[in-house]
């Protein structure tokens, strides 16, 4: 199957539109999880627990690949074992690579064949500071995707994605542009847009349109407010994908049972948001 | 010592202003190097003999790392051999980790761990899409430096790069004026620009000024006329590193002795690009 018809099946099979984001930092991993294990054991049981308690909301997983890549061989192993857990238990569920590369001939495809022939993704995400040579090697593989970051949550992201254009308009303007018009020929490309600038992401809605997903960030720890998602959730109100990771995966912290925690900070932010996306 | 010193020292200590780039490929290593040998084992070895021809004259190795993690813990092992044996047998030339990432805040402290603590990269490479957050938790740490891609040397790069500004200018000399005013507080920031955009490569070295070392690439495989590098070389003709990796590390192909074939590209490109710094 071809990798956005698998992320809207995802979208439109369940009443949600959370990313769950497993930035498994090792040394945050409670230490009843982490007890006799190794690195590897105990990034990969921390996921499964979490997992555990998130697969019948999550739309996607989105793992960011410098937390497993920080604690070396054993950190990329507890990621490998990770991604065979969820394709093999949840294959319905897309695996998003959060790796910011940026790659061009030869080096994507070696890209291509680190995060989808090795490690199994579904999709990578990539910055387009190199233009369309980042894609042109990834782009013809439908089954997939590649999502590229088009206006970031954090607070820099303005100071070059918002520099204003001879023309009119800002540079981030300007990709979403060129994405719809010359990277998302074979269908398989979507965007990222971070909620903490809700006027820019809305501007990103009326650049792709309707049907392309966007995937946001920062509503939980970057202080993006989720009623500020009202009216771009795309067509049949299933085209916005909402991330959170810090604010579900560390939910649990000095609580008493930290994954039954981490169920209910997940459940309560897909809640929120279907009711905005509903109302 | 801190990263810009060691780089400096370099460059002025060898009669040279070469980068060799080590994107090693594991299917282009010739049959007779890889004859008995695992795959961990002929990749570093492919990169020993490489070293064995070059270390006099280069000044730094650049190392994608895309090249390595296509081959999964092999490549990654191969990588992680090939810096631990340079830092031990040519501890004064620093390596440069061509990754192309763009994290920040608590994932930027990943790549940190990555890069730096395991791999023992002396410099990473980054692109500036993300803005300053990208690198504010990696400039306090003066013994590594930064290297950001400021225009880049393939044919795409101009989509964003050159997108012209509001205010006169383009994109790219906004990111070579925020690296000087702002990203190079501690002095260990450095810039990239492609010597297939002869221009472009003029007006960065405006921008940054006769101080900054510039890494250039895209002389030999993408076209770049060394000639046009003349005038560039900034402060006492030592501040310009260029960079050749398939030019080089693939010469020997179809030669009857391959490494000395490589040893005799690399030379040839020194000497011309010596010649074009004391014209």
């Amino acid at each position: 199957m071809n990798f956005i018809g698998k992320l809207i099946n995802r979208l439109e099979g369940i009443d949600s539109h959370l990313c769950v984001g497993l930035d498994t930092r090792y040394d945050m991993i409670p230490k009843q999880v982490k007890r006799n294990k190794s690195v590897r054991k105990a990034i990969f049981e921390f996921n499964r627990e979490v997992i555990s308690v998130t697969n019948s909301i999550a739309v996607a997983y989105k793992i960011n690949t410098a937390f497993y890549e920080g604690y070396g061989i054993d950190g990329i192993k507890g990621l490998f074992e990770t991604n065979k857990y969820l394709r093999k238990s949840f294959p319905s569920i897309p695996i998003l690579a959060d790796t910011k590369r940026a790659e061009m001939g030869d080096s994507a495809l070696m890209i291509k064949k680190q995060i989808f022939d090795w490690l199994d993704f579904d999709c990578i995400m990539v910055t387009p500071w190199l233009g369309y040579d980042t894609v042109s090697n990834l782009v013809n593989d439908r089954t997939h995707g590649i999502l590229v970051y088009v206006h970031d949550s954090n607070p820099s992201a303005v100071e070059f994605q918002e520099l204003g254009l001879k023309g009119g308009g800002y540079v981030y303007e300007e990709v979403a542009r060129q994405i719809v018009n010359k990277w998302n020929k074979f269908g398989n490309v979507f965007v990222e847009a971070g909620a903490t600038y809700p006027k820019q992401l809305r501007k990103v809605r009326k650049i792709v349109g309707e049907d392309m997903p966007i995937l946001t960030a920062g509503i939980v720890n970057q202080g993006g407010d989720i009623n500020n998602l009202k009216g771009l959730f795309g067509r049949n109100n299933r085209r916005l994908i909402v991330n959170s990771s810090r604010g579900i995966i560390y939910a649990g912290i000095n609580k008493k049972n930290y994954f039954e925690t981490v169920g209910q900070a997940a459940e309560e932010i897909r809640k929120k948001v279907w009711e905005v996306a509903n109302s």
